[in-house]
Order: structure tokens, then sequence, then C-alpha cells
């Protein structure tokens, strides 16, 4: 576990969004919601960068200080999104893989380096296009294939968060890196399942480390597990003997899962990097309190789905305090 | 620049190679050398992650210490090589994406967490293999194409070192995350190109920073820049007044090039990362003083490459002292 000497301050946090996620649940949250998910752009792998480009300039817009370090990563292949990103920024970037636990990932990285003093600010981006997922890591748009019922929509936004040594609410006092796990689940549309297994490992590993209840957090967020994952996450927790009733899933909460079509809900790196900004840090800092967010990852590749291996799942964790 | 309050040591490092790298100038340091490249795997993807555990197993033959935090990437995309390392190690991983900048990166943040007492001893583990690199980003091997006079021959082997608080050399002191450059270099066989403008950002940067020059220092690594590169890095860096006359390249040194058929030399994170333990550390230990170690990142992906983009370049910095 990763207990900080000196608590940091999310000072800020800006997200952009999509046509259908401006129509879910939080979408007059965004910061943004582009019409054109390809926002001009030559190829849906651009947009995305731009997506997080402009998450960025919403949140300079939100706060005075500037990033000497960013952390940054994406679901695009060797990060491609995020390398864009650090170009256009040109500050010192340590680009970070972890799918779609990345901004809990970057988060606690961010915060160790603000609260050691090595960074003054530290910028934390991370983005997920529909479109570039689905090309890359299930089937292009193009060929027209049918969903599977255990599927999730990959989120189209991009989220940016600035972390500083602020006395500003909310503060992360302690953080934990996942281990990766893996329950041979081979489906890369059933992903809810290949990541449950490694938020269960994560938050027992965290209890027991604090020497806590779930019951002692208002909320235990996960990332994007959906409703078969967030089901099986439950299940699996019991097994263990922890009843983990302030459970919620950001995938589940992204969009109107009946409404808008998204079989099992959201996924992506946007989902719960978007929704903490958007839900988890305001509700949090009117109700009082701890939550914890685990941000789920599920570490297939294209060359592991062709080669029909198994996809591995890692969850990190950060402890969010309004005190 | 990261300016760590409490010296950090690499306490032990580990490197395992393919026929290839063992028959090079520096074949012999390696731990051990394998004759198939395959390790006895179904695919080169799964060769490369077994190249990474045998190195871990190696570094842990070495030292009694255990990491409780690990580093890691690689060029596979998703950087699935690390992952599948980090499946079986089962401790906290953090996903690192570099390219060939790995390992300087990883030291970075692995000394940055030691130093400022969030992890007692952490892991840094990188790898290529030059058929599962050829297949993701140029063309598989199996289609027999020409190589380009620009070409360099991807390292296969994996590097695994160990970051501890130990009063022992070499010591880390300082360290410096690059900023992305991009110099609109286009062809996947010409990465020296592509990194070489980034490597001398940073070392600018760096010498700004510590108010130093390049003579203050037995030598100056870079990762994998290769003949061409190495050449454009010093024409680059006279341009902007610095004259770097100790200047090493590990793409340059880890193969015989005429002999070897490497045309332009090395390249792949495990060039920087071998030739750290096998070359740089022990002639640092020998003689003293401080040496700076950029390992080079090339930021393509299959995707970038398809659609013809440009290739962005990424230098980290770690700075090595025998004091």
């Amino acid at each position: 576990m990763i207990l900080l000497k000196h608590p940091v301050s999310i000072i800020a946090a800006a997200a952009v969004g999509g046509k259908k996620e401006g129509k879910g649940p939080y979408g007059s949250g965004f910061d943004v919601i582009y019409d054109d998910d390809m926002l001009g752009q030559e190829s849906w792998e651009l947009a995305e960068a731009e997506f997080q480009h402009n998450a960025v300039q919403k949140l300079y817009e939100k706060t005075s200080l500037r990033p000497d370090l960013m952390f940054a990563g994406d679901l695009q292949s060797q990060c491609t999104a995020s390398t864009a990103t650090a170009l256009r920024l040109q500050i010192p970037h340590c680009g970070i893989y972890g799918a779609c636990s990345t901004i809990a990932q970057s988060i606690a990285l961010a915060s160790s380096f603000v609260s050691s003093g090595l960074s003054t600010n530290s910028l934390c981006v991370t983005s997920s296009h529909y479109c570039s997922a689905e090309r890359q890591f299930r089937t292009p748009l193009d060929y027209g294939s049918k969903r599977s019922s255990t599927a999730q929509w990959t989120v189209t936004a991009a989220a940016a968060l600035m972390i500083s040594g602020a006395k500003k609410p909310p503060f992360i006092h302690r953080a934990m890196f996942g281990r990766v796990i893996d329950l041979e689940i081979t489906d890369p549309a059933n992903m809810g399942a290949a990541m449950a297994p490694a938020a269960v490992d994560t938050l027992i590993r965290y209890l027991a480390a604090t020497v806590t209840n779930p019951c002692d957090y208002r909320a235990i967020y996960t990332g994007d597990l959906g409703l078969h994952g967030s089901d099986m996450f439950r299940k699996l927790a019991k097994k263990e003997g922890l009843i983990v009733d302030n459970h919620i899933d950001c995938g589940c909460e992204i969009y109107d899962i009946e409404e808008q079509e998204v079989e099992c809900g959201g996924s992506g790196c946007a989902c719960s990097a978007s929704l903490l900004g958007i839900k988890i840090i305001p509700e949090l800092l009117s109700s009082g309190g701890k939550v914890l967010l685990m941000s789920t990852g599920a570490l297939l590749s294209p060359i592991t789905v062709g080669q029909q291996k198994s996809i591995p799942g890692i969850a990190h964790l950060i402890e969010l305090s309004a005190e």
C-alpha cells in the first residue's frame, strides 16, 4: 500500500465527451459534449487524441496551476493518443499502460510524486474512443458484426485532472497498485468477467493493509465491470467473506443501460476517469467521509486476442477523502 | 528534474539474451544465452515473456531482496510481455510505456518510490524480441522483406534490476523524464533519426537543470540510436553548442555491426537495459565518477505506421554515480 506522508489534492478535473455520453445520466456534467465523435479528424485514433487535448485545455481553464510532469495512458496500442497529447503539451511525460485502470494508476503515481516533493503539480490524462477501441480489440465497425450480450460500450471521452499539494479537498492519503490476475477469460466481449477478480484482489489487500471494512467508506467504486462483471465482483467478494453493499460501478452508471442499448454498460479508460470528476468528487465533497475508486483494466492486446490467449485483469485503487 | 532526497542503489542486475546477442562483443556478460530464441514457446510473443521471467529469476539468484512493487513495460502492443511477468510474479505492478526508453523510465520511477519510502525494493523489468518487434512494427519475418540501410536490429533479450535504499554503489541521485519530440520521421526503419532529437532535448534540459557540462560525466550513453541516429545526435547537439565527445550509444555497442550484419546497430528496450548491467555499471564501479544514461524510445504503433503518421521520440535520463 502507498501511504503518503503529506496528503495531496485533486485540485481540478475536466472531462469532454461524445454524443452518446452526452445523452447518458451524467451528460450534463461533461465540460463539453461534441456532436461529432470525429472532431473533424481524419481517423478515430486522431479524434481520440483530440478529445484528450481538449480535456487538458478545459482543465487549464479551471485552474491556473500548470504541471511539471504528466502521467498519461490510453487503450490504443503503444498509447498513441497520450503520446500525441504529450507532444502538444511539451512537458515531461511518463507514459503508463494500465488499460481502463489508467486514471487510478496515474493518480497513484502523480500523488506519490507530488507528496514526495518530486513534482509540484502533476497532470493525469486518459481517454477512450468507441470506434478506435472496437477496431483495435474486436471488429472494425464497418464490418457490422453483432454485439454480444456481455459486451460493454467503450466510452468516447477524455478526462484530465491536476494533482497538487494544495490544502483543498478532495484529498488522497492512500493508494494501492494492483496485481495482475487471470481467470482464463478469452472472450474480448466479456471484459467485466476478466476484470472482476482483480478488483476483488485489490480490495481484499487494501482492506487488510488499512485494517478497514467496506462499510468504512461511503462508496466503493469500480471502473467498468458492467452489469455482468459487477455481479461477479459482489459474488467473488462474498465468497471471501466481504459484503460490499456500497459498491457502485462506473460502467453501470455512465449510460442509461436499457435506453441507450449498451448491453452490459460502459467501459474504457474514460469511463471511471470522467465520472471521477463529474460524480464521485462532487458527491464526496457534499457528503463528506471517504470513498474508494478501483479503476479496472483488461490487459488484452490485438495480438493476444488473435492468438486466443486469456485476458488478465488489474485494478489500481485510490482512496479519496473529504478531510 | 527529479532530485532524490536520499540516493538509491541499483543493488543487482541480470540479463538473458538470444543467440545473436551471445555472439556480440558483450555476449559473455549475459547471465544466460539461449540457443533457441523461441524458448520452447508457441509464439514469439510468449517467448519474449519467457525471456523476461527468466531475467527476473536470474536477478533473484543475485540478491535475496524481494520487491514490493514492479515497474515494467515492453514494445508489444499493450505491453503484454510485462503483463505476463506480473501475472507470474504476483506483486503489485505499475505498467509503463516508453518504448525503448523503458528501462530509464522504470528506474526513474522506482528510484523515486524507494527514495520517498513508498517502496522498500522495486523491480524494473523490460524486454524486446527481434521477431515479435518485426512482426508488429514492420513486416512479419516470413515475408522475407529486404532490410533497409537505416534499419536497426531489435535485441532479443530481457533485463531485470532491483532498486533499493542500500548504501552500495551504483547510486542514483537524479533522473529526468523526457518530453515527446517529433521531427516528422515517418519511416519505421529509421528509428535513430526519430529518437535523436529527443535525446538532445533531454540532455540540454538536464545540463541546464544541474548546471553541468557533458565533460562532467565519464560517459553519456544513449539507448539505441544506432550509427545514423548517433551521428545525428552529435550533430544536433553541436548545433546547440554542445560537444559530446564522451557519447556512447548502446545500439552501436551491443553487436559487432559489420560482422553481425545489423545495418545501423541494435535497438529495442533490452538494448540499453542489458548493457546497463553488463557494461555501464561495471565500468562505472571500476572508473568512479558519474555517467548519464538516456534510454531512447520511438513512439510508433502498428496503427500509426499503417496510417503513415510521423514517429515521435522520447528520452528518459538517469544519472548513475559511483559515490
